[in-house]
């Protein structure tokens, strides 16, 4: 496979990937549809090096690809949260683990009841920083700080991860984290 | 195998992880010291089931196996980020990632040398919360959100994640990203 096919093949994905991205969170019915295939490329910008993909995909596109996967994941995870978060489900598997506040639940049933659970009727989320790594086992590792306003209450600040694995051509959150940045002050 | 000789089993690894993390943070030189065997029972706590065994582990002592790890981890890394942080190498491998403050930096000489080149003489951390779940691959995801204090300036809040993974019976750290608290409030 020479440079110019393989490059093709990337920049393929690459639309690919912003067409699934564009699709998730433009409508709520695509949700099922923010998938990306685990192909042989796509493992290899995983877990080929960190600089070497940095420098190949930065000219191709303005980001690596595991970033690309982990800022569409946060994006569509808090315009979804804040249009309806009882429709976060489907990014769940019954195995994948929420620590909220210091609290754990696991499985998607557990996590879907804490999320609907919340007590408060808006929210409205904003990221002011994120940050995306590649992770063993093909995952991909995503933190966030931001704010969040609930009803009326005043902006508060946020921290939250989650690491993502591709699951049957989905990408699945196994792991998710959220505390409030009150702890930072404690 | 039945219930007793494997719960005795556990007691003795949880006693064998107490006397390792006493010795990590009791002593510089015990820093190789810092590991813990990847045995069926472990990874079975690991991978078995978050709620399962929280149960049971709840029963034995405070906190699951891999809490534990991921507890005995971050407290040895601020213990020795704020002794001598030119020793935090042996927690890395070559293929760790760092993202500092939104840099990136791969690899134990290049996060050592972004480590050692932080502009401060003293530094003091403290943990005002901690999380810590299992993980694909048998590793353990902790986040930690805390304050530090860098020479004279003032009290700062922190966020830091760490992704641990066993290798060669020592635990070592995959993934690490760094933000200041600031960016809650930008």
């Amino acid at each position: 496979m020479n440079d110019r096919f393989k490059i093709g093949e990337i920049v393929g994905m690459q639309w690919f990937l912003y067409k699934c991205h564009w699709e998730a969170t433009d409508s709520l019915h695509s949700l099922t549809d923010w998938s990306f295939p685990l192909t042989e490329e796509f493992i290899d910008s995983l877990i080929g090096g960190w600089t070497e993909s940095s420098l190949l995909y930065s000219r191709m596109a303005e980001h690596p690809l595991w970033e690309q996967i982990g800022r569409s994941f946060v994006h569509h995870y808090y315009q979804q949260f804040d249009l309806d978060r009882n429709q976060l489900g489907t990014l769940y598997s019954d195995t994948s683990c929420l620590t909220w506040e210091g609290q754990p639940f696991q499985g998607k049933a557990a996590i879907m009841e804490k999320i609907a659970s919340l007590p408060f009727q808006k929210i409205q989320h904003s990221i002011t920083a994120e940050d995306h790594q590649p992770a063993p086992d093909t995952c991909v590792l995503s933190m966030v700080v931001g704010q969040l306003k609930v009803d009326d209450d005043p902006v508060m600040g946020f921290h939250q991860l989650f690491l993502l694995k591709n699951d049957n051509d989905k990408w699945i959150c196994t792991n998710d984290m959220f505390r409030l940045a009150l702890h930072n002050f404690c």
